[in-house]
C-alpha cells in the first residue's frame, strides 16, 4: 500500500524535485507485526539527513501511523519511507518555503535464499567506484546512481550482492549493505564519512559491539579477512561466502552476531 | 505544460526510479517561436547519457512534437525533457525490461535581469566541491543534489550564479551553467571528464572556436583572467562581473562570442 502525505495514493507530482535533483532523503525499514525494532535509529538518520540537506524534520510519530496504515494486513514487510524537497521553480535555489513531499509504502518481505544466513552470500567484486563526497557520505540521500551501476555490473543471480570500493581501493560496503570483517581477530568496518551509506544495522551493531573499530579497510586486507558480513537492517546479518574467487566461512564472531540480531526480534530462519 | 508520457498530465508513478534514486537523466532547452537552434546537440547528449546508463535511447522525434505541443502558445519557452528509468521491482538492480518515463515540461522563458549580458553577472564563490566521478561525469542526470548544496549557499538576489570547483582547487563550473576564461590572450574552458556537465551551449561554442583549449584550470589562475563568462543553453552567453571580490570586465573575446550566440538564433537583448 503506499501513502503520498498521508493520503492513499500512488503518484506524485511530475516536477517534484526528488525526481528532478534526487532531492531528498529514503529509508528502508522492516516491520515485522507492527512492530520496527530499530524504527528510532531511522528516524535519527533521517533527521540528521534533513538537517545535512537544510530540509525541515518529518514528524516520526505521524510517519509511524502512516507506516501501519501502508503495512496494513502484512505480517513480514519492508517500508520504504521517502521524503523529498517537494515541489518549487525551476532551479536548484531552494524553494522559499519547502512543502516537503511524503511518500510511505510497504511491501511483502521477499524470501531470502536458502541457506543466506547460514552459509552466507556470494559477491561480485565491483568495477564501479564510489566518489568522495564528505558533503552527502553517511546520509541515505536519493542520488544512487553509483548503486544503480554497480548492481548493473552482473546478472548471475548465484551472486547476492556486490562489493564496492572508493576511488582508492578501499573497501566501502555492498551496494545496498554495509560490511564487517574479522582482521587478525578484530572486528573492523568501513569509515563512511568520505562516501557510503551509515546504515542503520551498522549503527546498532556499533552500539552492541564496542570493540569494533571503523576505520580504513584495503581490499587487500579486506580478502584475507577470517570472517566477513553484511548488514542491513531489512535483511539482516549476512555471512559472506565468497568475494569473487576469494573464499570465507562464517566464523564464531558472524554467529554471535546473528545471535544479537535475533535478540532484536528479527527472524533469519537458517542462522 | 506538461506531458507525461504523451499524455496530458501532471503526475508520475511515486516509486518511478527517477525519484527513488534519481536513476534518468535531463535536458533544459530553449525554444523560440517554435524553433530550439541546440535541438540536434540536445538529443545527442541525451543519447549518450543513455548509453552511460544503459537505458533505451529516446525517439527524438517523439520528443519534438511533446515538446511542441508542451510549448502551446508560448513564444519563448524553457523546456525541461526528462527520462527515467521507470519503476521496477524495489531494489538497484536494473529492471528486465526498462519502461523508461518521459516528462516534457515547458515554462515561460524567465526574464533575465537588466544588464545580465551587457555589464555580467556577480558570482558567489562556492565551498561546496565536486566529487570526482568519471562514470557519471559530463551527461545531464538525476543526481543533482551538490548542485542544490552549492546553490543554496547564497541569497543574495545580487548573486545569480556560483562558481564551483572540484576537491582539488581546479574551477569545473557554474552551479548550472558551463564556464570560459580567457587567459594569457587564449580561450579556455575546464575539462568536465571527471566531474560537471558537458554543457550544450559549451559543445556549441567548442565547436565554432576550435581555438578554445579544454584542460584543467586551477582556481587561482581562473582568478586572474583577462574575461569570464558562463554559457548556457537556456541563458545564452553571460559575462561574469565579479567572482567574490575579484573584478572582470567583459572584453572581445566575451563579445565575440556573445555575436556568435546571437547569430544562432538567441536574442540577448542587452548584448
Amino acid at each position: 500500500m503506499l501513502l503520498v502525505n498521508g493520503q492513499l495514493q500512488d503518484s506524485v507530482p511530475a516536477l517534484d524535485r526528488g525526481l528532478s535533483y534526487g532531492d531528498g532523503l529514503f529509508e528502508t525499514i522492516r516491520l515485522l507485526h507492527g512492530h520496527a525494532p530499530l524504527w528510532a535509529r531511522h528516524m535519527q538518520r533521517l533527521a540528521f539527513g534533513c538537517e545535512r540537506l537544510r530540509m525541515p524534520r518529518p514528524d516520526a510519530q505521524q510517519l509511524w501511523q502512516e507506516a501501519l496504515q501502508a503495512a496494513d494486513g502484512l505480517a513480514d514487510a519492508v517500508l520504504r519511507i521517502t521524503l523529498t524537497r517537494g515541489s518549487g521553480e525551476r532551479g536548484y535555489a531552494l524553494p522559499a518555503i519547502t512543502q516537503a513531499t511524503r511518500i510511505v509504502a510497504a511491501f511483502p518481505m521477499p524470501l531470502m535464499t536458502a541457506g543466506a544466513y547460514c552459509d552466507g552470500l556470494r559477491l561480485h567484486q565491483c568495477t564501479t567506484t564510489l566518489a568522495e563526497q564528505p558533503l552527502l557520505a553517511g546520509i541515505k540521500h536519493l542520488n544512487r546512481l553509483e548503486q544503480v551501476l554497480a548492481r548493473a555490473e552482473w546478472n548471475d543471480p548465484a551472486l547476492a550482492e556486490g562489493l564496492v570500493c572508493d576511488q582508492h581501493g578501499r573497501v566501502i560496503s555492498a551496494t545496498a549493505a554495509n560490511l564487517f570483517a574479522v582482521i587478525d581477530g578484530e572486528l573492523v568496518t568501513p569509515s563512511v564519512e568520505r562516501c557510503g551509506v551509515a546504515g542503520v544495522a551498522r549503527a546498532e551493531l556499533l552500539h552492541a559491539r564496542p570493540d569494533c573499530r571503523v576505520r580504513d579497510l584495503p581490499l587487500t586486507e579486506c580478502l584475507r579477512a577470517s570472517e566477513l558480513f553484511l548488514s542491513s537492517s531489512v535483511r539482516g546479518i549476512l555471512p559472506v561466502q565468497a568475494v569473487a574467487n576469494t573464499v570465507y566461512a562464517p566464523g564464531p564472531v558472524t554467529r554471535a552476531v546473528q545471535r544479537y540480531w535475533q535478540g532484536l526480534g528479527f527472524p533469519m530462519e537458517q542462522a
